[in-house]
């Protein structure tokens, strides 16, 4: 199932290269791009080749070996912002001039936005366009060899964010200057980094997500209107937002009560994720590295609610309980995924928070009076390849990443009692 | 080798024992407890046997299963309290009483100390005294299946101590009243746990260990003085002491430097020893099952050294670096391992700290000029049985303990803003 | 002027009492309840008479003296609970009984709700009932002599708050069973504690209140709606609310550029407020007795962001910023003051906070296009009596007040490293 | 009194000189400065005259106003580094210089450090060598009349606390290139600030101090030994120091009971060591015009002991609580008083806290066997006098100096979800 949004926008899209192929054009700001660039449907595309990831006791990243050439690659950019819609055209000009067995697929929102940026043809193919790929979403992810993202962190979630359920291609990120916690490579390096993903001699860093379940009334909610936040990659948290009553949550962990907490919220993240809300919320600074969970309090009433790291293994189960303050609007909390605000939650609802490796709890759990063993035997059968690789700078991104990002542990600028 | 003072202590309680075997003796404070207890060498027991442990896809904790029956229990107690002197009579009785077929194990001092309080022989065997095997730590710890402790969590970490580098038994522990992070049996359960032990249906929590190595001049030192306390089931610090300056230290993560901190000091724990020191100067609770390493900085002199939880194949070295103010007096930090006063570390020393289970960064790492190949292959080979499994009552002690005996987030006793 | 609710809340209720009064009235479930209580409009009492408050070398309190008797009280309570009724009830059957030269007070809404409850006349007038003095609250707090409160912080919080920018009288307050941060009395001891208050041996806890006034477009916003709220006991927040986007605001601090944060937002405290969301968001606990201003940032996205104690004379300005996301819903800041959300913030309007004391800055700041020289004067004149006076059960009720409330500094059931 | 050491380099330095005038002196590394430089004794001039400070409703800092002509200008330095020798070789040149009326006093060991670095003679008076005055120390602190320090805090530290319990004239700090936490003026502007300084147009800041007392066996122990560390600007501490167990200590407030902590111990600070040791413990950072006394718990084996702020009235007393483990060497617990390491205290001693200005239970409080009614007396005459008044560059140096010095709320170098 596609969002219906998107297939408008693409079918609008499909129109108006037709449109452009069979007539002349000439509008006063509208180029006819139609020479430069022309759009192909990704369904035409050989399915998604999934590479091996190779671990090495001495090495905390997994080599990226491809046993079949990468074909399918899927662009996309940070929205609406010059810098990197001229750095797109650089990138599918470049693998178009020099790897041309390569498709470039993109989203058809992206190609609309880009398309009139195109101002030559492929160097080695000069009788032709630039051939494009795109199509609905849902076909996008299911031909994606690798995932190349040009923006900040919040392309990559976005990027990712689109496959949903499914695998992950492996994610190449380049930023535009800035820098990112997902610690992207800087894109004047593209040209040479890009060679060395396809040719097999990359690293990755095996990053997990974070998996959201709402029970209401006892009952597994289909959140298919939330798919595309199903997964966090940094974290999921609850808030009371607005409200003026502070929130009431029960936390169970692997089904027994935990703690009940009384505040702004809670927040759960991945060792991602813990450069994100959790930071500022006083959680510690995880390595990406260690399998865990964090949970920690967003302002609770209390003083020792100290933040928690829970095995990556573990079931987290909260229940919204009632406020003090009665009435419809205060029995309310705000539920957020990666940052995107889902519908709200109420009195009694239950939301449980597992690692998408799997839990040891899901057997007999209380998550699912829908899920069945088929259910159960999928995970544990897609567990192998679950989580994101991204590709690694080198062995220590992480430690220089806290350090240049974070300003972690700066000095003073002079001495105590001199 | 073992410590001087044991060897002197063992040599003068057997010479004691001897003697009252061999004539009358009659003092007025001193009782014959000949008849109800008599000493054996531990020598003569066969080696130590161990159990598996064997996971499942469904829980946290391994079962302990007993290939060949337990013989050998080694009981080891808080020193100096009636209770617990109390306690291990009657346990040594018990098991005296109903497993004749076992060999207790007691350590020379403690064999000393509750001598004197057996009042009776072993109902099954009333004609003989109570057999307690004993000798040097050496030959002790190459003999016991099984490790009972009697006292608090400080008691377990002394019992564990005393193997050193050497794969430590099973450990049971019983608390006599309090609690303790390391979540004890209560002493009255002590007959029903035993027998559970014993009898291959007890499940065990799996806690790893941090060790310690000093290289100065950039040599490894010989740590035979701190043999005791290379592993540290809680945590490794470094300290200013009673220094007026604070410490200098220059911390490299995996090889590569991460930052310079000025403070009290740092502290390296285990998920175990997350309770310990690293929560007092601020760090996370981290359940047991997290494989990582805390570092956590003692009052540092930045605002913005948020605590790290880093994983547990990390080489964390540090460096001492100088102080602001000379003087030999000042160019000393203080090491302490699980509670433990070290030597003094001088400008210039290295400590290196890396989990029992290994670290990707031991071949080539700057750890050994004296290691060898075969070091790194022992290392390997041994990592199989490393770390110290504990006999678990539940599989959520941990969420149970950390609110019973931290107070975790208790509630304020009103409503705000009623 | 008083707000429209009230008056015709008040209205409705003169008309009820009247009907009373001059027909038979049997209805099912209202007890004609006219032969025990009578109303009687607040504008006939004499204006408030303000006690002296006198300091002492040696006490951290203010003796409360009356020069002229204490006449008027009024009397409010946490509404609709029937412990709280009961109190009310029992408490003016007390007043009247003992003292029948007091007026006793209360608000429309409370006469309302317990005019059913009396069930007697007073014993000192046996042929008369109850009578209660009541009208529109303009007119309530222009009498009063004396504020009492059944009920928890909350109570006193909108009692105080009746007065808006007039000089509150003293406060006694008693909570019915729950304790609180304001640290009431008892309401067992309403005898004994009422007879020391007339009686001039009463000591007083001075605690000091925020202001806040809005500047949009440059110019100071007529708060009249915001009437109730203008002052704080407790804090005034600002917060991101609901929205997925961080709040960017830019703090200047006596005219002077402090800081930008970006965060969930800003809390401003009263030491009083040191207890409340500033605690939650990692502030310290301030006696009431320290003049300042706590300036705690809430989830900060910065390592570095200490909470800070300012100077009570301190005048803090704050800009709302524009946020990195554009749209109108998302450059909305909500802005909070003890508790009650005020009308949002746009990008660009400025929040002021100043003690109601007054601030060296007043004078040429950027408060005041509006404000002239009589505003200034003014605030000199009211400064001698501005605050909250609050009778205080002893010289160290704070102290014991954060180790009953708060479980301040509980030690963890056991021993490390025993 | 003076300190022995004090006295020996005096006499000995007294020597040297006369030496130096009354003969030929021909060495190799000594040049022979007598030409250039003359010291003459403190005790001939005029004892100290105090300037008034005038405060305004609308400065948060007082005007340093001199009714008689300042002639006495003691000088410190940062000892042995030739930046501050050749800064204050150049001041001293710029007094004699342009303001012949002026009397230069220095420390023994600072005439002797420094008496070698000039080279010329005063310029208004070519024939003479510049006079120093110099003498014990306790006669120098009689006569100074205004304190100008050349270095960084621990310059202040040091100089204010050769006062002891003197009131300590005007502080003009210069720094020489580092910044400082008490925000020294750059010594390139030093003509300008003098000239201002000496003219009655310069603002102060007034820093108040705590001060410590010990009593031990129930009597207050004569610390004349601690004479010069009696008053603290920055903090006084009680850590575990060097032991392996954690200070027991118990904290009374005002005389009631407050709590008892476990761990490694207590800073009290001004709110100028706000910035010190208490940062580093997690206080917060406080304003120097907000009278208060900080109390930041070190490492405390709780989850709630929240840093406080109490008023700058309070008493506070710790009583040194017994360990856990026996043992003289263990029944010890440090006392720091500026960084200042002090004799150990033992377990029953008794820490008494309080500000100088007083607090309001000096009376009948606990202090004091000894304590008569003249030394009340006594405290209260000099309560107007007390604090350090420290010459200021503008109203806001502290805000402008905790984003320079501390880094304060420094935000990431890039976007979160971009």
């Amino acid at each position: 199932m596609i969002k219906a949004e998107t297939s408008v926008r693409f079918n609008s899209l499909w129109r108006t290269f037709r449109t452009y192929s069979s007539m002349e054009y000439s509008g006063k700001n509208i180029r006819d791009y139609s020479k430069y660039v022309s759009m192909k449907p990704v369904s035409k595309l050989r399915n998604t080749t999934s590479p091996d990831f190779v671990s090495s006791p001495h090495s905390k990243l997994q080599s990226l070996i491809w046993q079949r050439p990468i074909q399918n690659v899927l662009v996309t950019k940070k929205p609406w912002t010059s810098t990197t819609r001229n750095a797109m055209v650089q990138f599918i000009t470049h693998l178009h001039d020099s790897y041309p067995e390569m498709n470039v697929i993109v989203q058809p929102d992206v190609l609309e936005e880009i398309a009139q940026d195109f101002r030559s043809r492929p160097s080695q193919n000069p009788n032709e366009p630039h051939i494009l790929f795109t199509g609905e979403e849902e076909e996008i992810v299911s031909k994606a060899d690798l995932l190349v993202t040009l923006g900040g962190d919040g392309t990559i979630l976005r990027g990712v964010s689109m496959f949903g359920n499914r695998q992950v291609p492996p994610v190449l990120a380049f930023s535009l200057g800035t820098l990112g916690f997902l610690l992207p490579f800087d894109f004047q390096e593209h040209k040479k980094v890009f060679e060395k993903v396809i040719s097999s001699r990359a690293k990755c860093l095996h990053r997990t997500r974070l998996e959201c379940q709402l029970v209401r009334n006892g009952e597994k909610k289909d959140m298919k209107s939330l798919a595309t936040s199903l997964h966090a990659m940094n974290d999921i948290f609850l808030h009371r937002g607005d409200s003026p009553h502070l929130a009431n949550l029960d936390v169970f962990i692997d089904g027994e009560f935990m703690t009940r907490t009384t505040g702004d919220g809670l927040a759960f993240g991945t060792p991602t994720g813990s450069t994100a809300y959790s930071l500022s919320a006083g959680g510690s600074i995880v390595s990406p590295l260690v399998p865990c969970i964090l949970l920690t309090p967003i302002c609770p009433r209390s003083l020792s609610f100290r933040p928690l790291i829970l095995p990556h293994t573990s079931h987290i189960k909260v229940r919204i309980g009632s406020k003090n303050s009665q009435g419809p609007a205060n029995n309310v909390v705000k539920l957020s995924v990666d940052g995107i605000p889902q519908p709200d939650l109420r009195v009694g609802d239950e939301i449980h928070v597992v690692n998408e490796v799997g839990t040891i709890y899901l057997n007999g759990s209380q998550i699912t009076s829908t899920s069945n063993k088929e259910d159960v035997i999928h995970r544990k059968r897609s567990i192998k390849n679950s989580g994101i690789y991204c590709i690694a700078r080198t062995e220590n991104d992480w430690t220089s990443g806290i350090n240049e990002l974070l300003g972690f542990n700066s000095s003073f600028r002079f001495t105590r009692h001199t």
